[in-house]
């Protein structure tokens, strides 16, 4: 009678040989056990742990027992890596069964693990990886064979680990002799489903060879944003994030936004171009050099890097000229998938490593826009969801797993301070929060790097130097609320002291002097509050834009993506309009969501896989062509909106007494299209 | 009535219909007619010439009128290119039909062409391209239409040359949306066949994108010896060898022979191989850039490399550390055929360029021996040919299309001038021929870089240096044809002025004091003749060992390689019994015969492919451990040999009457062997 094994979470069972290892029982069995060294008892990833489970009731007390008893390599393993060891616990490679067993695969030993992502929603990321790393002993040269080294290793690939139709890379080739020299013919071979270029079929290649046993391998994911770029350092094998470094884009110097940056190469032609790409990939050269520092890893270990970025990241990452990103018709020189080499970008990790750039989905919707899809899961979502990343454009993505469709709309850069009197960006004494009393009309507000509100502060400990893009739109949703601002954006005609007119046109005081650094007041213009209704009309035009597209009248959820969503509050985004309704507790901003979308096509080659037919699954509108984008502009600059009846801030009292005219007009609206259909 | 249209030289024919253009004719027919420009009147490679021919017999004089006029476009095309235009020539792409026509297709408007190889036998090589250009019109990018300009040129690929599944590299990448500006949407195409590896499935890759039309594309074959460099640079669409730059290795610095090399990698390490494959690798890009020169073509416009060498210079060029190579067992770091891009190797050509590494044979056979059996077609020859290369080593194969035996043989220096008293390499003064009077044994000589033989001049203007390879094959047959030297390879005990004895050993005087540039007598000592005796042996028993695996009696055909086989006179080498007996019209040099087959792996996908399975199907037998070489070698010792009887020497009687003996001993073997078997 056989013993009967079963291999627990997954369940699988069935009878095997006695004297079979448990390695061995596992792959009979099909079951997903981990292993690098081949059973020679030194890679540990085998780990298991042997239970008496349900084989209590038949009087076995002992599990250990229906096992061979441990030899001096386990015991050794073992006394070596003390700190991992639990009871019962055993290599699977070492273990031989002599009887019947419960057994624990942990989920270190299988080779498809799972890794907590950092994201909102902390959705596990699975582990696919694109390497293996394999142990192998490679016969020695006898005089008169033919066959070279690489020759050798191949058999020993094949006898070992069944792997057959191998290539390997020059650098390999180079170190492949002096690695089995100094291994004595054991070497530790990585191995990589290579790619020419994306749409190419994988091909196995060995693309490094290093004496003895060796386990690490290590992956960088980076997010590289026109202001900030974050690089995330991972183990391959366990998915875990060893460190994350950040680090301004050294491109901010030659010009803020995008269009100044394109405008820098038009007018500095390939000598600009040049200096465009290699200030960010020395950027990224520092950040990964902080990040292998951190982790106390080697360079060389770094294997793979998936690189997001909006499109004229991705072009100027790669050297390829953006300036027709600057213009109608906003031509991409390509939307696939791009596979470089380490030493084409010019980073400085592995010179074998592959630099995986992701799908881009349109001229304005890069491959950021498609990882916080991608980290979102958009591809398979039930609810109706609104993807919305804000930036000098905002990519605007809609839809769930029957269909995805995007747009970009020029919001311009009054979102981040740009063209407002007093904006600025988002750094130490900017105002990013405002209350005004509905009563008093007088305002309290915070500045970055100060807890203390300015109503709990003396004036001169404040030093406000302007208003970043949160403060702008709570300043102007409070001003809207307190009866300040009408539905129109025109300043109401009240007498107030912090009212100041000039002709026509009033200002609003947020900050006294005093309160100030400069000494002098910032204020609230007619045409601040213009500029931000045009952006905002802009960013809500896009999104209604998609909503007919789809026939959708009402939205399940917002995913606010970026650092923008990461800062405003999504009640005042909504007062002002910038957003369609939503029940608020389904506004979520994914702050590093296209880290995590990075992380995981870096980890799970089968999500790489799919993010490139993603891309190409999301249709596209351009909305400077789109006859209904105009219409939909015009009744998007009031605020909230001309039609929209916002129930949802209705319900929570956060309109304005007044705002009750928006829905008399929508209600009236409706009626009217009622009677026309 | 459909018109019927023949195509010649083809002579494939159909009915068409009228109005067609010839181009197209030929494809309904599968006619092959190149073109690049797709049929824009551009290019001028569809060329084919109106014929009557048969038609005449029809009443038909003109072939002309059986065609549609010729257009402006095509009119300004033979006004701009008059020196090739002929009587009846036209565009393919621009003549339609009319009526019956006979049409020839001259070789150069034929895809595959072929051109005329440069070796002793001259063999035309088959055009078979892993190139090719494609001229196209892009459809410019539309407002609203995501596809980026990589996806419309793909788009535009399949149109007009329905191509299908390509892929593009970075560099080509970086440049293709400058290139349509400049172009206005029209560019050429640079499509090669890539691989990954050299086992890995070809991929159709766009190389390069040029803007408006051009259709230059080179390519480069490489023979990397140990002492000479030669590269040859081909225009890859119509094979013609443009130029042809040879220069001195420069690692002769580092080392004269492959083992001193060797030796100075042992002693430098890592630094001594970089040192040596870096000085290989610039005198290759000056080469290279001399023969563009020559050529006066573009450095860009070299697309492809193909190099071969002996296994050290192979690992060298590669950067791969030959130490291995220098002791038993002789191990290579590969013998797969591989493929590295042009700056993994720092080779200052396109640097989209792929270097191509034929494969080894074993450890002392290398890629430029393969070369030599692709250029004789050994797989496909019906005579029973012995290929031999000697260097340092002799390498040698015997064998037809069925089968093929290789050896390598420690032929030591000798050959080349080293271990001997006087020897020195082929220089100006070297003394390369030598006559001995059988009356007097009196010698004269030429040496190299004079005319006139010494006999014919007085003694102070030869200034002889030395004694180069083929000289020391030259005076010892002459020594042992006028009776100096014995079969045994002893002088004879003669009483001569020239022959000086110390002790036992005698010396010859071949040069006096007043005929030498340094004033002392150029001299062959019987050490000297020991030398050459145990090289010539190692040489013999390898080609004996084979042709006794092979169980061959006589030679069909015996093929010379390298530069020893073009200098060192047959019959001499015959006499000294370097090789076997063969018919002397048999016995041929093939000089450059591994550039030769440098070139045709460079133009002809087809052969590159098979020489990889060729030299996997070249069986290989270690002479060291083979226990019938010790015994081969004892009897190769002989001069010519002590059994072979040579019946081509002996008809010619080329022989001295003392080797009667020989032939006696010879007939006495056999009729021994008879008794016993």
């Amino acid at each position: 009678m056989k013993p009967t094994v079963i291999f627990q979470p997954s369940g699988r069972q069935g009878q095997v040989e006695v004297g079979l290892t448990l390695l061995e029982a596992a792959r009979q069995l099909g079951v997903d056990v981990d292993s690098i060294c081949g059973g020679r008892q030194t890679c540990g990833k085998c780990k298991v742990v042997l239970e008496i489970g349900e084989y209590a009731k038949f009087g076995v007390t002992s599990a250990e027992s229906h096992a061979s008893p441990m030899g001096v390599d386990e015991q050794q393993y073992f006394t070596r890596h003390t700190s991992r060891s639990v009871v019962g616990g055993r290599l699977a490679c070492a273990a031989r069964i002599t009887d019947d067993l419960l057994v624990t695969v942990p989920p270190e030993s299988q080779q498809r693990k799972q890794v907590i992502g950092k994201g909102a929603n902390s959705r596990p990321i699975a582990i696919d990886p694109i390497f293996r790393q394999c142990f192998v002993e490679v016969t020695p040269h006898a005089l008169g064979e033919r066959d070279g080294d690489w020759e050798r290793l191949q058999q020993a690939l094949q006898r070992e680990w069944q792997l057959a139709d191998l290539e390997i890379v020059l650098p390999a080739l180079r170190t492949l002799t002096a690695a089995l020299k100094a291994g004595k013919q054991r070497v530790t071979v990585t191995i990589r489903l290579c790619q020419h270029a994306a749409t190419s079929p994988p091909r196995t290649t060995v693309i490094a060879v290093r004496s003895g046993f060796h386990d690490a391998l290590f992956g960088i994911a980076i997010d590289v944003g026109s202001t900030t770029i974050a690089a995330h350092l991972c183990d391959l094998e366990t998915g875990e994030t060893l460190a994350t470094e950040t680090g301004m884009n050294p491109q901010t110097s030659f010009g803020e936004d995008l269009m100044s940056r394109i405008s820098y190469v038009m007018l500095n032609g390939a000598a600009g171009l040049t200096r465009l790409t290699r200030s960010v990939i020395e950027t990224i050269n520092q950040l990964v050099a902080r990040a292998v520092s951190t982790a106390q890893i080697s360079r060389e270990d770094v294997v793979e890097v998936v690189l997001v970025g909006n499109t004229v990241m991705h072009h100027l990452l790669l050297g390829i000229d953006p300036t027709e990103l600057g213009a109608a018709p906003f031509t991409l020189a390509t939307h696939a998938a791009i596979i470089a080499e380490a030493v084409q970008v010019g980073l400085d990790v592995n010179p074998v490593a592959q630099v995986y750039f992701p799908a881009l989905e349109a001229g304005h919707v890069g491959s950021d826009n498609l990882a916080v899809l991608i980290s979102e899961e958009a591809d398979s979502a039930d609810l109706m969801t609104l993807f919305i990343d804000v930036g000098t454009n905002a990519e605007i993505v809609l839809g769930n797993k029957n269909g995805l469709w995007s747009c970009s709309s020029p919001t311009g850069p009054a979102f981040e301070g740009g063209q407002i009197t007093h904006g600025q960006r988002a750094a130490r004494g900017a105002i990013e929060r405002v209350r005004i009393d509905p009563e008093t009309r007088e305002p309290r507000f915070k500045v970055i790097g100060r807890e203390a509100w300015s109503d709990d502060s003396s004036g001169g400990e404040i030093g406000a130097t302007g208003i970043c893009g949160s403060g702008i739109i709570e300043v102007m949703a409070e001003l809207f609320r307190a009866g300040l601002l009408r539905g129109d954006g025109r300043f109401a005609q009240i007498d107030h002291p912090r009212l100041k007119w000039l002709g026509p046109k009033a200002a609003y005081v947020l900050a006294t002097s005093d309160q100030t650094s400069s000494g002098m007041e910032i204020v609230v213009t007619q045409d601040d509050v213009r500029n931000i209704q045009l952006a905002k009309a802009a960013l809500h035009a896009g999104c209604k834009l998609l909503m007919r597209k789809l026939g959708v009248r009402t939205i399940d959820r917002i995913v606010l993506a970026g650092a923008f969503g990461s800062y405003i509050d999504p009640l005042y985004a909504m007062v002002l309009g910038l957003i369609p309704d939503c029940d608020l507790a389904q506004v979520q901003s994914v702050g590093n969501g296209a880290g995590d979308g990075a992380r995981i096509m870096l980890l799970n080659k089968q999500r790489r896989a799919e993010s490139a037919l993603l891309a190409r699954r999301v249709h596209y509108i351009e909305t400077a062509i789109d006859p209904n984008f105009q219409e939909e502009f015009v009744g998007a600059m009031h605020l909230p909106h001309k039609t929209d009846p916002y129930p949802t801030l209705r319900a929570l009292g956060a309109l304005p007494a007044a705002v009750a005219d928006v829905a008399a007009n929508a209600r009236a609206l409706r009626r009217e299209r009622r009677r026309q259909g």
